[in-house]
């Protein structure tokens, strides 16, 4: 059919008649799924309702940033039960040992955590909530120590990436930690003129000293989190919706899918890639973009994706607090 | 207009019907570029000549990935020069130090190298030719040393990131190191029970014991690497161009800067985004299409993004050897 509009065309406009022809198509395509879904039954979920009292699984340890999330998140009084690493968050979550859990997932300096991208392809879990941490980086040492004797620094590697221009400039060897909170009690613990860096809550909670704060090479500098469940938990004004899915190896393949998002009305907000591992440069995307899943249009998009695409998965329509 | 568009369509395709005509304007603006530019000065190069002689920077040290990629390009007898970061290969490169640059820039398990693009920003360099490295991660250690008795692994993060089913399996303390060929020097200079994780070749060079090969998570694993200088060097089979940029925060900017693309019939290769760092979450678009700055399409599109984005930097037309 395209082929035949390319041909018919003046001599210099196949491809642009091609390619008018083609958003035609695709605009009556979503037309259809449209007419087909306006009355189709949305998912099913329940009302989110954020509890002081909620079971609630955070990477780290006390004063880690992921706490400060689910504090403003669940309310100043939550106690959020902490382990090792951001995959045991998402096992608590999905084997139901806690209802609620905490994973950064883009910072303002150092981009996305590409660790939490990888790890949402091997969970089962919906986002109903995110929310926006500012992320004060500070030198803790034991007390007495000072910065000329300093010579490691210890933290998580996206604290070091967003600190890179500090640690440099005083020649320190950055060393990575699975969270800034271990690498603050860790030093806290040692005998060594030992620095971490985390936030000033952290350094204090720890005993630490503060040598200096605001170290980032940017500033401000923000991290947002996720708050993830089990099941599909809806916020009263859920106005995002994320998804994950994977593209057929087509020219225009990513532009045709934007496409349905700009004729829906639905604004793209994010739009992150990571290697789906078969040792091509083959990607799985992420999109987040507005929407809620009560208006039909979203609804119709998303059916269509699903249908169509040979990787599809609906990851939450949530709020940011 | 699109307003009035969207106001005088039949009720419920408002929103098509604006879709529609922005994609015929969009179309109009492009055509009109052509016309423009059809007769248009391309930009200014030489023609790519690659000899063994050639002087070339490479991060890390003899045994690096690195050197195997500069061989790839610039024949077996070829004798880059060994420098300690990404950083001080930019450098190199625009200081006119070197005339070629070496620099990962992806890897098929890890996903994109996030130094390398966050660098691309802060120095003028072009891509000249890019190549392919498969990547064997191996176990190495000092002659004699068991598995048994390794507590630590050295290497570079991308290449911990690699193999990191590998390391949590053995219980290994993953130790970040600038370089896979330096932390394999470290070993072999070391009297401790240490691991490197690189490659066969890298180890023999040090003298290492391979105690296990293929540890990567994902077999096979792969590397691209591309080689920049500060002249704008063509190769004769140029077939590849690559650009940064920002775009406006109006609705479906992606989407219609993709439009572009396609109406022109080039094909996106690889869409990669970077916080551009002022404390929002706004980012630097790096995008890789298939063109060549021969034809007059590719011109007129590289034209109207220079002309219209606030930030536009053309980085390139190259090959893949």
């Amino acid at each position: 059919m395209l082929e035949g509009v390319r041909s018919r065309a003046p001599e210099g406009l196949g491809d642009c008649s091609a390619a008018l022809f083609q958003n035609i198509m695709d605009i009556s395509k979503y037309l259809q799924y449209r007419e087909l879904h306006k009355d189709a039954p949305s998912y099913t979920y329940e009302t989110l309702h954020l509890s002081p009292d909620a079971s609630i699984a955070c990477q780290g340890m006390a004063g880690a940033n992921a706490e400060t999330a689910a504090r403003q998140i669940f309310g100043e009084d939550c106690k959020p039960r902490f382990v090792p690493s951001f995959e045991d968050v998402f096992d608590a979550v999905q084997s139901g040992s806690v209802r609620f859990g905490i994973i950064p997932v883009q910072n303002s300096t150092a981009g996305s955590v590409v660790q939490a991208y990888d790890l949402m392809g091997q969970y089962n879990f919906y986002i109903n909530q995110t929310t926006v941490v500012e992320i004060t980086n500070c030198l803790a040492v034991r007390p007495g120590t000072r910065l000329a004797d300093v010579r490691t620094v210890h933290s998580h590697p996206q604290a070091l990436m967003q600190c890179s221009k500090f640690i440099s400039r005083h020649g320190l060897d950055p060393q990575p930690y699975s969270n800034t909170a271990t690498a603050a009690k860790m030093v806290a613990d040692s005998g060594e003129p030992l620095a971490a860096i985390c936030s000033e809550g952290c350094a204090k909670l720890h005993g630490l000293e503060i040598l200096q704060t605001h170290i980032s090479d940017y500033v401000p500098n923000y991290t947002r989190f996720i708050c993830i469940s089990k099941e599909l938990l809806l916020p009263e004004n859920a106005d995002t919706v994320s998804v994950m899915l994977t593209l057929p190896h087509e020219e225009g393949s990513l532009y045709r899918l934007l496409s349905k998002f700009y004729i829906g009305g639905m604004n793209l907000l994010k739009l992150e890639s990571r290697p789906i591992r078969n040792g091509s440069f083959e990607v799985m995307f992420y999109l987040d973009f507005s929407g809620s899943i009560h208006d039909a249009n979203v609804c119709a998009l998303l059916s269509e994706l699903a249908e169509n695409l040979e990787y599809f998965k609906f990851l939450g329509n949530y709020s940011e607090i």
